[in-house]
């Protein structure tokens, strides 16, 4: 799927798509500089809204960054509402560049953040019945995976390759670790244990990751964040995908491995999936 | 020096800076997906113009960018016009990238590459008189550091860090080997040999780098492309960046390592520094 917006949010106006530009001298156009950020909202509220802001805010300040995330929320709402979205359900995207100045790698002094917003109405299924098949690649990408960053051309080229060859996603892996998706999280599950990246440098650590984890807790199944060699992926049990849009996904091809025919789905999984949904549902009806 | 330049090249438009605007779904914003060039003018001539315009097409090869790059000389000459600098010397930058599409990390099928170039007037001295000091770090960036991308954030960044501790340039370590500098390459000289790190997926083959390669043999000096180890770096003689911009310039300093003092500068740089200006004084004097 690949629909525009029907509005930006650009700085402080809001635009027809086709009319929202930016400098060319945008540090976020010439370098690459700046973070993003994907949320949803469900039931009239932001889903994890407060996580997702605050993780920008974070990875702002980790590339120095000065930008105020706080009056956002207002912002987005403004947004939707010119969008005919208002309180409907929706995938909203944020991006904060370093702003426009003269082309030079070191930052400049007097720069102003360029704030980019948009929104998709976007139905989101209950539960993702996608059979998901995985390859994997070497993480080519840089080490400091914990920012995100929209320097991005390592994750479209591996995004890219999968797609080609029918996959859904590349999951990469260092030093014979498998560390996370071109814009995923990936669990493993191995005699009812569940196995995930720990979140240090070289993974996102994903709100939907963070989510799961919890989730794994509070259903009382045992999770270890430890990272899965390649190699041990055919002693898995079970392995599924955690993002944003991606919700939890069952995976059921990695490489030439197949985990499940005819869209089985393992028990750990299902059980997962089933706790995000009633989470979804249950999430914050009122509108804060 | 940050300065914008009068007019800008941006598709088929020639624009003043301050109109040069893209569409913020050009995926050169949302994901650094794209690839630039830099070049200069002199004498009246591209210098090695159709050594950096082969480059610049066979990095957009790489990631799968198709754009005809044999157009560019006429276009920039139209460019140059505009903004009176004709003949003159300057900078030229090109930034080519996958051009306006809905944000999915795959490449769409039918976007049109984005062309934009701008000019800067800029006398370069004769010899690059700087006394370069230097700081090492770690090589965080990605594995695929010969494509010439405008996914820049690991480098802007190292580049800052260098500068707010009044150094020039960040040059990177990778398993112990230095690779590169953050937009530069950079060489050693022991005993009268020249080291460079080879051209492999670690460095940025640069134009100047390959220039440099080819005056040490037709100086007569040895050169290797055998990688030094941090560790080395202060059994070494001497040491000297490389770059469009930054020509051959002498390196003083590297962390708390003094090579020189009092703008001394080392034999083998100075032999090649004085051989590099009478190569850019006898460049083609005849316009092609």
């Amino acid at each position: 799927m690949r629909n525009y917006p029907k509005k930006v949010y650009l700085n402080d106006e809001i635009l027809d798509y086709k009319n929202a530009k930016i400098s060319v001298f945008d540090r976020g156009f010439l370098f690459g500089d700046g973070i993003y950020e994907v949320m949803t909202q469900k039931n009239g509220s932001f889903f994890y809204g407060k996580e997702h802001l605050n993780r920008l805010s974070e990875c702002l300040d980790k590339i120095h960054i000065d930008f105020d995330t706080t009056t956002l929320p207002g912002k987005i709402d403004d947004l939707l509402k010119v969008s005919d979205i208002d309180k409907g359900e929706c995938l909203i995207y944020i991006q904060v560049t370093r702003g426009v100045a003269p082309r030079k790698h070191d930052f400049p002094d007097h720069a102003v953040p360029t704030l980019m917003m948009y929104a998709l109405p976007k139905k989101f299924p209950g539960i993702n019945k996608n059979a998901i098949k995985i390859i994997t690649m070497p993480d080519y990408r840089w080490h400091r995976c914990d920012i995100k960053m929209i320097s991005l051309l390592g994750n479209v080229m591996a995004n890219d390759h999968a797609i080609k060859q029918e996959a859904h996603e590349a999951v990469f892996f260092r030093d014979g670790f498998i560390t996370e998706g071109s814009h995923s999280n990936i669990f493993f599950v191995k005699k009812g244990v569940v196995y995930t990246h720990p979140a240090d440098e070289y993974i996102l650590d994903g709100i939907t990751r963070q989510i799961v984890i919890q989730l794994c807790k509070d259903c009382g199944i045992e999770v270890k964040e430890e990272a899965i060699s390649k190699e041990d992926i055919i002693k898995m049990d079970e392995a599924f995908l955690t993002g944003t849009t991606t919700q939890i996904g069952a995976i059921t091809q990695i490489d030439d491995y197949l985990f499940y025919q005819d869209r089985n789905v393992g028990s750990v999984t299902k059980k997962l999936q089933e706790a995000f949904l009633i989470l979804k549902n249950s999430y914050k009806k009122v509108i804060t």
